[in-house]
């Protein structure tokens, strides 16, 4: 057990093969112990308490996504039983009930371990900005852990738990999973309810997750993305499944004047070669200008956002001011100066940056920048407590001002041997089309996981069935990939799901009319006719509903039968309509034909 | 021309039938001058300058849903040429551009007569808040105009324009139109640009329209509602068509405990008539407790929301202090009390609010309030400036923060002969709804129009086609209304739309299998076919997906030729299935066919 990775792929092959999560347990503490750094935890519950969770679990359930999955929990998150801290023990409280998300996990059979490290009240990205012993970075004491997240990254990196839950307003749940080798997931705002978490900006949290691979941080998303009535902020995101990226993907990344690596040279070299990855994956690289992002960043702590943070503390402020770090009260003091007309002065701007940064996303599909332009070093922090913070949130601060999801993904190690990653940036409701990529991108590295040296394990296959609220579409002709319809399907934001052929009952023929030239599928006897080329993709009800009321005569929508034994609604042809038409059955397929005929 | 009435029906038959816009443009300013009252408009364009837009329309255009028809515009939005003064002559500019809903209503071929009195900075539901004279109720000049939009109703009641522009923050679109017999209707937030509005409260300002039919101000809307890439607030709302309401529409009304009329028993009287009206049409009306709105109302004057206010004449209000109005002054000024910290906790409170109001729907369809709690006369005013303000403003202060769309209706008059309204409510997007049921409620009066004493024009027919946003679809056999699987259409709300047959290009089968007993629809050569009896129902894209996504084979949903011309989705079959079903077209339609048969 000593040597088992706690990725959920290893994890799950553990207890498929009898693994016993009490033992998975008593690792998790023994770790602990063996770690030597009483930063990472500022509370833990008693082994006992985490051994009794693990058999309360009874017998292994597949079906249960997490089960037997120990975690660690950002001590600004509510888990009942241990005080939430918020990295200040004056403000310390010890609620009856889980957070919402950390309520989901256990629900899907995680069992929690303790609370983690942060900068206090969640303001910072550097980690170090804590009363609490400060949590060493994983790979090099001399660097800062990265923040506010500081506990939970390295309690991953270091092997101890299998994921962790961060939050991230400005960055916290990306900088330190770039600093520690990790994959760190910030959801879409609203996509996991922040009820039960001790508010940054409240209009702007994130609970976040760190995690050795993309396919673990997005299982475990998947298990807390649920809506939450009883959060204001709550937004209903059905999350989709991973699957394999789009055929041609439009990356966007910072032009020359844009990017900024502080002068570090391996830095600068590490970002460029992970381009060169996305490109050798197939995406498309465009260089944009990143002004209007970065203008965006500035409204974040130099303009009235700063009340927020002022605002969860309001009572405690004014009650304690001396009970916070200096550092903390100088930054979220600043709210004093912001009247009310400010604050709405403020969000006109926003509004008027998300409209520009809006255009983004005709052109482009993702954005990708470094996580951070350089890491830094706990010297640095203590010269200048805020500047080096400052810019490590160069890329991450404007993204959830600007609605936008992001992935932070662990790259090549920089010449130095220190890690390094890029952050996938896409609009609200694209956490899943970022792990998809993130996944392969992920996959193109050999780097191993987090700081436990060990390699990720094998590429689960990406699924290739419809969820549950999507419905199985196959087309024949015109909508097939790179075909001249297909963007029919694509602006629609269907899922391609696999390639397959149809029964042996059908007949194709080349319709008259066009462009574009389109094909008729007609059922015929069985036995009479001919397995043809079909490719099946998923797509919501709604997105369903327009294509099919797009489909001109004499197309029509029914069942077709494939030769996989399944039956989605696809193309076929009014009979009349095809009297006269050329049958092209013998090249099975529409692709085959065009390829021979135009 | 003298007696033409001006709403759109009439002058469009006028102008088919030849007149020349000019003759309209000189009986606007004849009416101008007969109404004597100089409080209605602020300033006007030169008869000439009015003629010579009307000249400029050139042949009479059909296609132009507003030809020839003249508006006023509130002065708190932008006419190129005429100052915008926002009722505070040391605030005025002249603009050089329309303001973008003005440009297109002219791009429709509206012809702008002048720009109308206002409450100050839009500030009060009054319209006595303005240096200039007040305008006259156009029924009791004892009485309140209504404001802010005070001149901009006063111009349309009393017949002078067609219609005109106000704008509606906390209700300034719809008190005015309830007390002066008018449809005023309040779209969706961001529905209609506000660029080159003078701001209330930016996130919460909309363009209204006052008119004397509700089709009239749907039209008008319509013409209006584009989506503006340079207004960060607006939104694509795309305006359906108005229809016959659904045959079963819940609406809410406030419970005893939330109706309040001021003690003036003929107010209350007129409310519950129209409940009776609502009911005699065939909707549902449940009792509900207002107090979660009444809260929400609350927010806009005492709470941070007034800091919009501020933040709109921020410079102005500092450097020119005495040129506002007392009230103006001090309710505006009210805001230098509250922090950017107090700004956000106000916003969390609203999100709240939505959230608990956002369950209103899961019951209702639409609410229907009073428009005012009473009519309240300009004595009173004089003695207590605000509170008769706060209380005309009871049932409409809510619904712009709670992301509601709302319309004005007239009703019947009060015993007293004063006009009478009611507003219905719907959550953001429903438009289209609300003034589907607003127009039948308006005839179910016997109302005269605005203050001109003349009947409303005939009522034109309901659409029976699909809204923009719908898609139609023929059905032929178990979906028939009243037929087995009719449900399924009903449980997804599918609007009945006609009932046609289809062209005599059909065959009709009855398939083997069952229950339910279904038919095949098939096409055949042209001429060798029956028609066959459909209905066509109404769907959302997101209804119509999962119906056709239920479809089973040997069915299949494409394209059906109607006797009407029109071509909406519907059944087909798989020709391979019918080769030995029974063909039953000589029975018309599968109806008659059942009956005969089971």
């Amino acid at each position: 057990m000593n040597d088992l990775s706690f990725d959920l792929a290893s994890l799950r092959q553990a207890y498929a093969a009898g693994a016993d999560p009490q033992e998975i347990v008593k690792t998790v503490y023994a770790r602990i112990a063996a770690a030597n750094d009483p930063g990472i935890f500022i509370s833990l519950f008693d082994e006992a308490v985490a051994l009794q969770a693990a058999r309360a679990l009874g017998a292994y359930d597949a079906g249960k996504p997490l089960w037997g999955v120990p975690f660690a929990i950002k001590d600004n998150i509510d888990v009942a039983g241990l005080p939430t801290t918020a990295a200040c023990p004056d403000f310390a409280y010890t609620p009856k009930e889980h957070a919402f998300a950390v309520a989901r996990l256990i629900e899907g059979g995680a069992i929690p371990i303790g609370k983690t490290n942060l900068d206090q009240f969640a303001t910072g990205l550097v980690g170090v900005r804590s009363p609490y012993p400060i949590p060493k970075n994983s790979f090099d004491p001399a660097m800062v852990p990265g923040g506010s997240s500081s506990g939970s990254a390295v309690s991953v990196a270091r092997g101890i738990v299998s994921f962790a839950l961060g939050t991230d307003t400005a960055g916290s749940g990306r900088v330190p999973a770039g600093l520690n080798n990790l994959v760190g997931l910030k959801p879409t705002l609203g996509a996991v309810s922040t009820r039960g978490v001790v508010p940054a900006c409240r209009s702007l949290d994130c609970v976040s997750v760190f995690a050795l691979t993309v396919a673990d941080a997005y299982d475990i998303y998947r298990c807390m993305a649920v809506f939450d009535d009883r959060d204001s902020y709550s937004r209903r995101f059905a999350p989709g499944v991973l699957s394999q990226p789009p055929a041609i993907l439009r990356l966007a990344i910072p032009d020359a004047g844009s990017r900024h690596f502080g002068g570090d040279a391996l830095a600068e070299k590490s970002f460029l070669r992970t381009v060169d990855d996305a490109t050798a994956l197939g995406a498309t690289v465009a260089e944009i200008d990143f002004s209007p992002f970065f203008e965006t960043a500035r409204l974040l702590y130099e303009g009235p956002w700063v009340a927020e943070r002022y605002q969860a503390v309001r009572a405690f402020i004014q009650g304690k001011p001396d009970s916070m770090l200096d550092v903390t009260r100088r930054i979220i003091g600043a709210a004093e100066k912001f009247s009310a007309a400010d604050a709405f002065g403020g969000i006109y701007k926003l509004m008027d940056l998300r409209r520009a940064a809006q255009k983004t996303w005709t052109h482009c599909d993702m954005l990708m920048v470094p996580t951070y332009p350089r890491p830094r070093c706990l010297a640095d922090l203590k010269a200048d407590p805020i500047g080096p913070n400052s810019e490590l949130g160069t890329y991450t601060n404007f993204v959830n001002l600007l609605d936008m999801s992001a992935l932070a993904v662990p790259t090549h190690f920089r010449d130095d041997q220190f890690p390094s990653g890029i952050t996938l940036i896409a609009p609200a409701g694209q956490d899943a089309l970022l792990a998809s990529f993130g996944a392969v991108l992920h996959e193109a590295t050999s780097v191993p996981m987090g700081a436990t040296g060990k390699p990720r394990p094998a590429k689960a296959k990406a699924a290739n069935r419809a969820m549950a609220h999507e419905i199985e579409l196959a087309v024949v002709g015109a909508h097939l990939s790179g075909m001249a319809l297909n963007g029919e399907l694509t602006s629609r934001n269907a899922r391609f799901l696999r390639a397959e052929k149809t029964t042996a009952d059908y007949r194709l023929f080349a319709l008259p009319g066009g462009p574009p030239a389109r094909p008729g599928l007609l059922r015929v006897a069985a036995g009479k006719g001919h397995a043809i080329e079909t490719e099946v993709w998923a797509l919501t009800a709604e997105a369903f509903g327009s294509f099919v009321a797009g489909v001109p005569a004499p197309l029509a929508i029914g069942t077709t039968r494939l030769a996989d034994g399944t039956t989605p609604k696809g193309f076929t042809v009014e009979s009349e309509a095809v009297i006269d038409a050329r049958d092209i059955s013998q090249y099975g397929g529409w692709r085959a034909y065009m390829a021979q005929n135009v």
